[in-house]
């Protein structure tokens, strides 16, 4: 098989150590297998076909541990509201109308902004998941991916055991996929009862698979929890047996000490969404101090309904900049720290192991930040570059599994205008919704301003 | 003189009143004279030269109210620092060795991100500020600027005296000029004594200028002030006679209830830089309360060198979102008040009261957001696109005073290519710098991690 030289500016193989400048990997199907200079390389691989990314960064694929993709079709449809407000009054209702085919295009259109924002890896919950999986295949992103499961019936399947049913068959088609994998994917603790998540639970001992929720988001859900069980949602957790290192535990914004410790001695995993956190008004979750505990932190952006987008720079940053200012302690998350958390830890999270740095025998899931764009100047420091300055539209190249899906700023894998299409004709079917529903009829500014 | 119609998807002339769909606005000079339908206008102005965005938005432009341009320079130098260490380890001492060509060509690369941001008016305070002027004036921007003084002497002027006579020979050369504003600009209390402010104030008072300033940006800095004087910074310069409709006081993170009413009694204009506060770990300023209290409160970036972009949109998203997450309220600051904050209530605050909106005899300082970026779609709410999804790589073009100044995406007043290639000369001249001085050579990832 013929190699790929991919030769750059810079290079960041991981945060443990600097950044190679002037140097090429080397790419044999689907994993780097050497990195070294340019004279070194091209002599001993003189089949390779070489790629000179002169002003780049050439950087591990980042990886979104939580999201909800097909909902950037609602993107900016209900503003400036409380979580609870949100879902109940806006979100559920139009969830209740999904149709299959708006998860598929809906998909569609968040993939192309996640390649473009350089992420490689994505964890997804949501309704009608075998889009999202058929929308993703033909992208060429790696996922971990879930059908949400909740007491009620849901839009997407009916009865929860259909539920339970089509996560089962969803485990059994892709167990060994290269790019694919399954998690069983119980909403939260306030939609799911103590039933479902053993049910949940059996489902996923049964395939080995991870486990993936929301876990104190806010303190709303707190509350509701304290008063049905007596005990907050990680000990409610706790007595389910549900807590275990495949434990994907996503938001743990009202987390105490005593949680945090808790969580930690089982080796669960915790994914951090501060955008979304901070715009539905549910807090900031204390990452310094989860992260003192050993905790392994991924960073997700959450659905682009709540957020309002899917890019990772944007949220490495927010994380930092965040627990920054609200501890007065410029020092007490650093951009090493969060560029780790998202890449490694997140891959390894989403057990996707193989993935999130740039060195031999890693899998060549990897982008490239072009350096020409102005706020990228000048080149100090290309860590600090990537996650205080960069902005999704700066990624020109996106590889994965050593095969390229963005080859200069051109997406190889989708038809971006026809998506782009498909989502304005979808807009257009969710406008004659609201404008039938109450909470849009009622007061009509209060969704859009 | 031939009127040119813009026509866009949508125009956002204030943030008082709906977007409009499907509708053209004509420029007649530098004003804007009338807004209607395509038809209507085409046939009433034949001769005029038509532009059509159809799938853009076009928005006033944004005020980047509070900045140090040409600290772009600097970007990424040193990170995850607190304040004080950040200046006095880094900053100053580089500060010390400046060179004014630094000073222009620092400038020059910031005005082109900030124009790609589509800001059309900033405020700024740095050193070799006739440089700064300068390149603003070749790029058509508009600006308040003023060099900043201190009690020490000043790279870029010499001593104090040197520096108030520099600022009186541009306030009076800049009387009356339709795009550059003079400021008197002392930078601090802790870097400016009583006798120096009072200068200030007597030079101000003479041109009726604004007077722009930093103030109680960080604990640090309260308490420094308060041993000095006895009393904290805001109440120091009601004592100097500094409190007017006149002064801009920029960050005011460390404010009490007292405080933000003495201000908003003296209609004091407030600049906040909620990222640079946050990275440096200044804290979170009470901008809800502020505004309850009837302050005017713009929004700017900082230098970019703590902050580390020239991006309005990235602010006013940070500036909610921060806002919401720690008073845990989703509707405390809203996509409306913010946008305002970057809009109208900026450009009022730096003295330029003719812009800021897009209706009739308003100036034609105007941006165009290229709404086929995918995370633009689809648009329910262009209010929400350009605060919570919006980027600074997603403005296509930007006017200013009736003139494009970036026409497709490319820069007409200057040139991109020739100002980055300065830019990594003048990197190369500054690491030789880093490279002899104490805090490089002690502990190398001190400042590079």
């Amino acid at each position: 098989m013929k190699e790929k030289i991919l030769c750059a500016k810079w290079i960041l193989t991981s945060v443990e150590v600097e950044p190679l400048k002037d140097r090429c990997l080397v790419v044999q199907g689907d994993k780097i297998v050497e990195l070294g200079s340019k004279q070194e390389l091209l002599s001993k691989y003189p089949q390779a076909e070489v790629f000179f990314f002169e002003n780049g960064l050439i950087f591990p694929g980042l990886v979104n541990a939580h999201t909800h993709a097909p909902m950037s079709i609602l993107r900016g449809i209900a503003e400036d509201l409380p979580l609870m407000t949100w879902l109940n009054k806006v979100i559920f209702p139009l969830e209740a109308k999904l149709q299959r085919e708006w998860v598929y295009w809906g998909t569609k259109l968040s993939l192309i902004e996640m390649i473009k924002s350089g992420i490689t890896l994505f964890c997804d919950m949501y309704l009608f998941e075998p889009e999202v999986i058929k929308a993703t295949e033909e992208s060429g992103l790696k996922a971990l991916v879930g059908e949400g499961l909740f007491d009620f019936p849901s839009p997407g399947y009916g009865p929860l055991e259909k539920g339970l049913e089509l996560t089962e068959e969803l485990l059994r088609n892709f167990e060994n996929h290269a790019k694919i994998k399954i998690a069983v994917s119980p909403h939260t603790l306030y939609t799911c009862s103590a039933e479902t998540i053993k049910k949940c639970l059996k489902l996923a001992e049964k395939f080995g698979a991870k486990i993936h929720l929301h876990l104190s988001e806010n303190k709303e859900e707190v509350r509701e929890i304290k008063k049905k069980y007596g005990k907050t949602p990680p000990y409610v957790l706790k007595d389910l047996g549900a807590l275990s290192e495949n434990l994907i535990a996503v938001h743990c914004v009202r987390l105490n000490k005593r949680e945090i410790e808790l969580l930690s001695r089982y080796k669960v995993k915790i994914v951090h969404c501060p955008e979304s956190n901070l715009k539905l008004g549910s807090g900031i979750a204390p990452v310094p101090e989860m992260l003192k505990k050993g905790l392994m932190v991924g960073l997700g952006t959450d659905g682009p309904a709540s957020n309002n987008d899917l890019d990772l720079f944007s949220e490495m940053r927010t994380a930092c900049l965040v627990q920054k200012g609200i501890e007065e302690n410029p020092s007490i998350l650093t951009a090493k720290e969060v560029f780790k958390m998202a890449t490694e830890i997140g891959a390894h999270s989403l057990g996707f192991k193989d993935t999130g740095k740039l060195l031999p025998g890693y899998k060549a899931d990897l982008a490239v930040l072009d350096l020409n764009h102005v706020n990228l100047y000048p080149d100090y420091n290309p860590l600090a570059l990537l996650v205080y300055s960069a902005k999704s539209g700066c990624v020109s190249d996106v590889m994965i599994d050593g095969e390229f899906i963005m080859r200069n700023y051109k997406i190889l894998t989708m038809d971006e205008e026809q998506i782009k299409e498909k989502i304005q004709n979808i807009k257009k079917e969710i406008l004659k919704i609201l404008q039938k529903t109450f909470y849009i009829s009622e007061k009509k500014n209060k969704l859009f301003s």
